[in-house]
Formats: C-alpha cells, sequence, structure tokens
C-alpha cells in the first residue's frame, strides 16, 4: 500500500498547487471535496460525482455511527466498499455534528455524551473512539476530534476549547498510532483571536501530523474575519503537510481560500444549494425558481464544459425545481459539484502558470457582472 | 418524416411480437413504456431510462397542461426536446387523472370542466382540446379521450361511460385529422362485461385508429377479471394494430398481458415502488427496508444483467431506503424498470422462439420461489 505523503509542487503569492498521494489514488490541490453524508453525496451516484472531477469525499462520522454504525460498516468492507467509491475518503471526527445535530449533548475532559437525534440512543464519542470509528470506516484521512464553537465568543471560552482541542489532538495523535497508509490531520482552533491559533498551530506542529485543518470557521462570523484569520494563521502552518479549511464554503470563499493558501475545502453547499434550486456557474448563483426562467429557452450556460449546463434549457430546470422533481436536485447537485470543481481546476492551473490573482478577478469580475440578461422571446 | 407503422413479426399462441416504427425510432414490442408524469421519469435521467431498454416514454397530458402547460411546451420546442428524450413518446388523453386528482369536476357530453388540485384553477378538457394539446406536447402516440370508471360497477353506469367514449372516439377521430407522423388509438371501454366492450371495440373498428388500446382495467378488479376481460376482448381487436393495455401493471400482469396478445404497457409502479424500497428481480419482489437486508453483503442479484443489481450489497441499498437517501429512489427505480425492460426483452425473444409458455411459467416459477435465503454470516 501506498503511504500518503504531499508534494508541493507550484506556489504563486500564498497561493499553492501539489499532489496528496494516498493508497487510494492521488489527489490534485487545491481540491473541493464533496460531502457524502451518510455514506451518499445526495441525488448523486458515485461515478458521477467522480465524473465532476473529484479526487475524495469527505464522510459525516456523527451520521454514520448512528447509522449503519461503523462496526457495520466495517464488516461490510468499509466506507469505500459500502458505497462504491474506490477513490480517497476524509471523514471529520464527529465532533461538530455533535454539537449541531444531537441532543443532551454533555462536553467533558474526556470526551462528549449525547443522544441520537434520530432515535435518542445513547453515545459516546472520545478521541479514541473517533479515531477507532473513521479506522472502521476504513478513511484515508483521519481528523482529530476537537471542540468547535460558533463565533463571536468570548476569549476565554475560545481559549478553553483551543486547549482541549489540543489535549485531545495528543491523544488522537497517540490512538492513531503509526499508520503510514493513513493520515492523521491536526484542527487549528482559537476562534478569531490570532495568539490562541498562533499557539494553537505551533501546539499541533508540536505533536506532529500529516496535514493540518483550519477549524472554527464558517461559524457565522463575516467572511472578512474568516480572511483575516486565514491571513495570520496559514503562514504559521507548515508548507510542507496539506492544509484544510473544514466546512467552506460558497465559490468566492474557496477563491479567497486558495488565495491564502489552503490545499482543501470541503462543503455541504453545492449539493444543499442544488436541492434548493440554486445553480452555480461562471455567472454566479443562478435561482431557478424565480419566473424569470419559466419561458426561457436558453441553456444555463452554453459555453460550460458540463453537458447538463448545455442540454437543459432554463425553463425545463425551472419547471423541474418548480414541480420539485428528483431530476432537478440531480441535475442542479451535478451542476454545482461540477462548478466547483472547474474553479479549483482553474485555480491549479492559474497556480502553475503564476496568474492566480488574473485568475481570481476575471473569475470575481464575472461573478460580479451577474447572469444573462432576461430572456426577451425568439 | 417516418409515416408510423405497426408490422407483427412473430406469433406464439395469444402472443405477439413485432415492431412500431414512427418517426422518431423503433418500438420492440411487447414494450413497457415508463412513465414520465410531469416531464422526467421520476429519479432518472432520460439517458438512464434508455440504458434500461425503454423505447417509448408515456406522458401525462393532464399534468403537463397544468404544469408547464401545453402551449408552453410547444414554444420550447416539444416534450422531446424540453426533456431531452429524443425517441417516441405517447401521451394520455387527461381524462383519467382528471377523474383520479382533479378537483370539482363535472362531466357533460361536451367533456370535463374541472380544477386544477395544484391551485384551483380552471380547466376544461374536451376531445378536440386533448387532440390539440397532445398535438402541441408533439407526441408520437396520441389517446382519445375516454371516461374511465372503477370496477365493480353497475352495467348501466358501464354502457353509458362506454357510448359516451365512443361519441368522443369519433370527435377525437375528427380532430386528428390525417396526420401519417402520428398515430391516434382508440380505447375500448366496457367494464367487465363481455357484450359491452366487443361493442365498443367493434365501434372503435368501424371508425379505424392507428392502435387500440383495452382501458378501464387495474381500477380496483381482482387480475382474475382483467385477464378475462382480455381474454374475451382482445381476439376482437384488430390483429394489426398495437394494442395497448393502459396503466398496467406489476410484473405478472404484464406476463399475463403478453400471453392475452397485448403489445404495450405502461405504468408508475415500477418507479413509485422504486421510491419505496421494492426492488424488482427475478426473485420477485424485494422490501428493501426489512431489517433481514441490514448486514447482508450480498448483491441484490449476482446474475443480473443490470449493474445496479451487482454492484451495492442489500446492506447498501437497505441504508440508502432507510435514510431514506435520493440515491436508493435512483438506484431503486432503475433496478425495477430494468428488470420490466428485461421482462419484454425476455417474452420477445419466446414469442420469436414459440417458447412463451415456458418463458412464463419458468419465470412465474423463479418469482414464486422467492427471494434467497436470508444472509447467515460470514
Amino acid at each position: 500500500m501506498t503511504d500518503f505523503s504531499f508534494r508541493l509542487t507550484h506556489t504563486d503569492g500564498m497561493g499553492r498547487s501539489g499532489t496528496i498521494t494516498t493508497s487510494r489514488g492521488d489527489i490534485r490541490t487545491p481540491t473541493f471535496m464533496p460531502v457524502g453524508t451518510v455514506g451518499t453525496v445526495k441525488a448523486m451516484y458515485p461515478e458521477q460525482v467522480r465524473e465532476t472531477g473529484a479526487d475524495i469525499l469527505l464522510g459525516n462520522t456523527y451520521h454514520l455511527m448512528l447509522r449503519p454504525g461503523a462496526e457495520r460498516v466495517a464488516k461490510l468492507g468499509g466506507l469505500h466498499v459500502f458505497m462504491d467509491w474506490p477513490r480517497p475518503i476524509l471523514t471529520d471526527s464527529g465532533g461538530f455534528q455533535v454539537m449541531s445535530l444531537a441532543k443532551l449533548r454533555k462536553l467533558t475532559e474526556k470526551g462528549v455524551t449525547f443522544r441520537s437525534h434520530i432515535d435518542g440512543s445513547a453515545h459516546e464519542l472520545t478521541p479514541e473512539r473517533s479515531i477507532e470509528i473513521q479506522t472502521l470506516l476504513d478513511s484515508d484521512i483521519i481528523m482529530q476530534l476537537d471542540e468547535c464553537i460558533g463565533l463571536p465568543a468570548e476569549r476565554r471560552e475560545m481559549e478553553r476549547a483551543m486547549e482541549l482541542s489540543l489535549r485531545w489532538a495528543q491523544r488522537s495523535k497517540d490512538a492513531f498510532g503509526r499508520q503510514p497508509h493513513r493520515a492523521l490531520f491536526g484542527i487549528v482552533q482559537g476562534g478569531d483571536d490570532p495568539e490562541l491559533r498562533s499557539r494553537s498551530a505551533a501546539g499541533l506542529g508540536s505533536i506532529g501530523f500529516d496535514g493540518y485543518a483550519v477549524g472554527g470557521l464558517a461559524v457565522g462570523e463575516p467572511q472578512e474575519t474568516m480572511f483575516r484569520v486565514l491571513d495570520e494563521i496559514t503562514p504559521e502552518m507548515p508548507a510542507d503537510r496539506p492544509r484544510y479549511l473544514m466546512g467552506v464554503g460558497k465559490p468566492d470563499d474557496i477563491l479567497g481560500g486558495i488565495q491564502r493558501g489552503i490545499d482543501m475545502f470541503d462543503c455541504v453547499h453545492p449539493t444543499r444549494a442544488g436541492r434548493h434550486g440554486h445553480a452555480y456557474t461562471r455567472f454566479g448563483v443562478i435561482n431557478l425558481k424565480n419566473a424569470r426562467h419559466r419561458d426561457d429557452p436558453r441553456p444555463l450556460d452554453e459555453e460550460s464544459p458540463n453537458p447538463n449546463c448545455r442540454r437543459f434549457s432554463r425553463a425545463y430546470l425551472h419547471h423541474l425545481v418548480r414541480t420539485e422533481e428528483i431530476l432537478g436536485a440531480m441535475v442542479l447537485s451535478q451542476i454545482n459539484l461540477s462548478y466547483y470543481q472547474e474553479l479549483c481546476r482553474g485555480a491549479r492551473a492559474a497556480i502553475e502558470a503564476g496568474a492566480l490573482t488574473d485568475y481570481a478577478e476575471t473569475t470575481r469580475a464575472r461573478w460580479a457582472q451577474g447572469d444573462l440578461p432576461e430572456y426577451q422571446g425568439a
């Protein structure tokens, strides 16, 4: 089995491109990881996800530990076999969703106990159990358990959560042991406080991880705050390890993250927005529920490399969204994931050509220009 | 444009195989037509429907006249362009669904007025308007407006509806005029009364249609009644025209229909059952919600020609169904439509080999044997 490794091949300003090698295939960075919440990227076959250009998926430990259960997935051959996705998978630690979804949560030094939001059953998640679950899932990239708090927050609270996360990072590392074909990532916490973020990054660096994530962003703060934290913290994160901005975001957040030295992103936004009738294209976001599309025979974007952007009229997509047809969710999820991959592909090429700033400006200018003018009839 | 035609190539007992030629491609009969209710076969891309072996789809006039509206579909290039299905489409007249879905229905000699079940808007459907709508949709096979009543029913009521349907058949024929690249089908009514059915078939025969449907079955009667009516009526329907059994059915109904000389079938059952967690295979119907599948690593049917029956474990399909994931609806709809096509393909080959009885017996025997024994662990 191939060992996990990261090779940085190009830089352009803070932007980086490279390749993560895993035993299940390479990941071209910067990369966007579609979220396969509970063992499926919603409304997509695995090969359709691959065809958008995705090299790696994210699986949610919280959802999978409840249904179908980590031990069951392991007995069935692991998550890759279970969902028929043979390529790399990153799993989160479960902590974030325990905090956002579970009931009767109780956080202690040891870990967190909670009740399932589905059937009320009692569960415990500790740094050690999270590693165990992710190993049972046969994840390629495992995340430490951390405590992620919302913003704004008091400094004292951010400090407490950051320090707990650091202690959990050490326990995660100990539990993970030596598994060269897998990676363990630490998570930088510290809210929007530069000094706390620095201490977190330094602490994780001395423990030593295969990659470093920035957690605790995209939790309610303005984009400006997120970008400032990234400006401050990415220079302090090891340059020879992948950097992962967790749970981010919209295309503009991703572009900004890439410009600030981030290599990996994940977010439910593209698929969730697709299920709600929103399409991301080079024109920005288009709300297909809007009546302006009702009689519009034009495709979403006739110059898109994605066939689904060219084959269906806006009128048809509007119709699918209005009638709440499953095909609407299928097509728009595919269109959004494709656009996210197109964005990453463009950024990689731009970084390799030393033209990331130009690429970002051109892309943002096209978004700002907005959608095609309203259809005026033939 | 190629004219509509039907060529009967083989018979075996009452069973028949042949080819319907349309300007949009051939239809191998016996054929099952997946239902694309409102401009999409639910949870399937058009090319996925084609890959199951479908030669023709059915579109629902009632749904499409309400949303997005027939005039709008026409302006957008017709239903084939709208939904990106370039092959033949049969549309129903809208009458059946007016009776089952619409509100404040009022039936007169002229037609039926009703209010939309979606927004309460007022509409009228007459034989002439139904033809007009189906022409606007650019349908390849157009159905006459008829009155379809449930069973059991009083003879007087069956007779009244049958005679009204005959008068509407004549008006439909007049409104349709001469359109050689399209077909107009008449509908035999008469409930479960042989004499009424005969009069209906004779009446339609003297008007002259491109094909003949049997309506008013699968409306609550036992299968035995349906088969008896078919036994009585198909011999009285023109042998040189396609025969279409409307809204039928489950695999066993289809097989029985084929054995009684039916060439065409349609039903929402395979896709609806798929969305409800039921899979049709050579083992019969399998309820994937059932806990017996929870830990079962075996595929649905490892000998199936359909990759979806081989690639996913029963445990995974169970999981998708339990978590109500869209992919479950997608996969099971595909599996069911594939099985229906497999059944028709098998019947065609059997008829061509003069072995329809054997084929039907073998197929039914395998269904009766049921699913694989419960998984006992590795």
